[in-house]
């Protein structure tokens, strides 16, 4: 066990805070709710980014940049959102610091005060379809599929390394659809675009579902989310695809002429994940000695280690070494070579297990001997010996194997913490004792979700996509309800 | 000439706006100087980023992220940095909105006053170097290689789309270094990384230099630049590189302990390049029918336009294209089909004009009988027929010609707007009626630098990394002068 580490069972907010520090990935910042995303933690941003991306585009999205500022003003004009959206919010106010004539110091200059308050943006949704009003004019100018990779800001009291930070990085998709049905499609497209990547790349099975009325996004006719399980049995949302009805077009005045020559209001979804997910990879699969990341993530997938005698045997080693970072990249696998000599081999064993390398190989002369290297996965932390011969394909296949075991335990806990209960006590006691998602059935009133959230501290995390119909009683007021939905407490 | 956009020769300042509002490159938004980058402009920005990225990760750099907002007091810790920079900028001083309890309107919290103003980072060397404090504390972390690609904010009175907006992207590097001679060769080094990428990737030729004290970074002890040159004669700076000395070590506190185990201050670097980069690449290509791109960057580098009478015609295009589409990709080149049956080829050929794509291939009946296809290149508009035997290899070849003659173009303009002169007169007489840089002897002195600019508008662009010595005059005070500088007015 890491020294370094607080053990889950001891203190799991602590052991997720040690894992973000100690594993390299972010650090806190000299500014109160902001964090540092360091280089390793940015790698696998990156890597997340570029997955995204290649998918927004291959579904026929272009990327696009809005300014950071929104005018205050803009954020009364939603009715619903402006309630959502622009309470805790960073403010400028001035646009000019000046030189105090006495004192010396570095005041704001009062002469510089703005007419009009400009709010750091917290989504973007008001500049970008004030912005798609000069864009559309004509169905030919439908859909457009924009999406925007950016910082937002969102002034939080309490704030938690990637979890809740008063700066993020994420993605928004804003996207304009001449029918209602076409922007349905659009959202529920984007969810599908989420879940496919939580689960094939992140190895986090999650749940598609839409929320209850009191959850949605604010403005929204619809929210669609991908809700994953931590193994604090904590439920956590992943990624969230809303379908925004006329709402929006209506505000900024955005129509378009149809086929009949008639003016239309536009329709409107947005969509958008952010640095959030790292804290879910982190939750959802790490252990006590570190990170463990998938290997479609990770900044590096291989590391390899030489143990040696003298600089004979160091010779041989990093000559077979080269061939072999040379033959897995040509392999398209990501290595690196750590012959570093200032440290030694068990101190660089425990610091990539804690930064969650998939796999180690630690080549040795006598292994070389046998033409064998010594493999070690993060996953399992099992240790075996390969054959030089093919090593490649086998470790290729090894990587494979780890991303979809990583997958798998992950559903299976998933899948044995969702628990159907039918009265208010099991309720509360499957939350206090066992964790993980509650289905229930439920009135369907925001009256009695805030009266369990009040008294359990769960709240509704999803109705399933899939959900099936079925009779039942609402677990708190026993009124009739036609299918159960999913309640847990959350990230 | 296309009737949207103003000619050069008319109004070069209106000719440049038309260029990016018709090219599609941006828009303004209603934020005062914050400008919309849209898809087309956006994609261009990516190609750059993307090329720059490589090249950066290529000489040892990560990738990592600092906070959106820096303590005002950062500012005041280097001396000359916050006279340079924490002057006209974005300022947060409240975190919270509220619902106005009488007129029910939304306005500023008073109660949400933050105890110290956060800046919006106009650059982020005092914010990253308080992080490298924790960072570095022997000569082991060192060299430390950090860039981060992020949006800034200088609040600007007059702006321009992409040459100077009040938020711009851009990228920073910020490096650490035990030794001066180390961070002096960093500095050098991603010079010449920006120097190869203008002229190899934007086909902009550009002189490498040293600035003049007046013309220094805040906080620098010496900063590098490379300078362009536009067709209206006037310079543009394209990107500068820092060497900082230990300036932000001694101010935020940055020691290492050496090999011989003493504490030394850290030796410093930073550099950048922006969007500006594509107000630059505007400038020196474009004609008055729009933007001309070069293939390297260039979002698509071919487009193909049908020519047919009936569905018969349009479904035998229609396949060969297809074929056609699939072969250029298979080899790299970026392309799109317009088959788009509403608007005209003639519309097309204009619009792809307008947008810079480097070359069209326009698909007819008549052509394909002859096995043949009529090929169009953006940046001399010259129109000839290729045949469809090896097509894709003479396109490949096509796309190289028209970088490298791009590049020559421009370096054949620059090569004729160097211009040495001896007497203030014909300084001046140079700037007024041929523009360019004027190579001429300066004594030294900032107040020289000063006059010359208050008289002439120009200021000195750099002295050139290869200067040759040469004794003489300077051209206002004619005081002894050991080599000649480049004066011009500027961007």
């Amino acid at each position: 066990m890491s020294k370094e580490i607080t053990p889950r069972q001891q203190d799991y907010s602590q052991w997720y805070n040690d894992l973000i520090i100690k594993g390299n990935l972010a650090d806190y910042s000299a500014v109160r709710g902001c964090m540092v995303i360091k280089p390793h933690g940015f790698a696998l941003w990156e890597n997340m980014r570029d997955v995204l991306d290649r998918k927004f585009k291959e579904t026929g999205h272009q990327n696009a940049y809005f300014p950071l500022f929104i005018p205050k003003s803009f954020f009364t004009r939603e009715a619903e959102h402006v309630e959502g959206f622009a309470k805790e919010c960073a403010v400028v106010t001035h646009y000019r610091l000046k030189n105090d004539p006495v004192t010396g110091n570095v005041v704001v200059d009062p002469e510089a005060k703005l007419e009009e308050e400009l709010i750091v943006r917290p989504t973007s949704e008001t500049i970008i379809w004030d912005t798609y009003k000069t864009w559309i004019q004509s169905y030919r100018d439908l859909p457009l599929l924009i999406n925007q990779w950016a910082n937002v800001v969102r002034w939080e009291m309490r704030t938690r390394l990637f979890l809740r930070t008063s700066e993020f990085l994420w993605q928004e998709g804003h996207t304009a659809h001449a029918t209602a049905e076409e922007a349905v499609e659009e959202t529920r497209r984007m969810l599908e675009v989420y879940a496919d990547f939580a689960e094939n790349y992140m190895a986090v099975p999650v749940i598609r579902g839409v929320k209850s009325p009191a959850e949605r996004f604010a403005g929204a006719v619809d929210t669609y989310c991908i809700e994953a399980l931590m193994q604090d049995g904590k439920a956590l949302q992943a990624g969230t695809s809303h379908f925004l009805g006329q709402n929006f077009a209506k505000a900024f005045e955005v129509q378009f002429l149809n086929k009949a020559n008639q003016l239309e209001y536009v329709w409107a979804t947005s969509w958008g994940v952010s640095t959030r997910l790292i804290g879910a990879l982190v939750m959802a699969h790490s252990d006590d000695e570190g990170l463990i990341l998938p290997p479609r993530l990770a900044p590096v997938q291989v590391v390899i280690v030489p143990i040696y005698k003298g600089a004979e045997q160091k010779k041989i080693i990093d000559e077979k070494a080269g061939s072999l970072v040379k033959e897995l990249r040509m392999a398209g696998i990501s290595v690196i070579y750590d012959d570093d000599d200032s440290t030694r081999p068990g101190w660089k064993f425990a610091e990539y297990e804690k930064r969650g390398f998939p796999v180690r190989l630690v080549l040795g002369a006598r292994d070389l001997e046998q033409h064998q290297v010594e493999v070690s996965r993060r996953d399992t932390r099992e240790k075996t010996h390969y054959s030089l011969d093919n090593l490649t394909a086998s470790i290729q296949q090894l990587l494979e194997d780890i991303q979809q075991q990583m997958f798998d335990k992950a559903l299976a806990y998933r899948e044995a913490h969702i628990t159907p209960v039918d009265d208010f006590d099991s309720f509360q006691q499957v939350l206090d004792e066992k964790g993980g998602f509650v289905s229930a059935h439920w009135d369907g009133t925001e009256e009695t979700e805030n009266q369990i959230k009040a008294l359990t501290k769960a709240t509704i995390r999803c109705i399933p996509l899939d959900n099936p119909p079925e009779e039942g009683k609402c677990v708190l007021t026993g009124r009739p309800s036609r299918e159960r939905v999913l309640f847990a407490r959350a990230y």
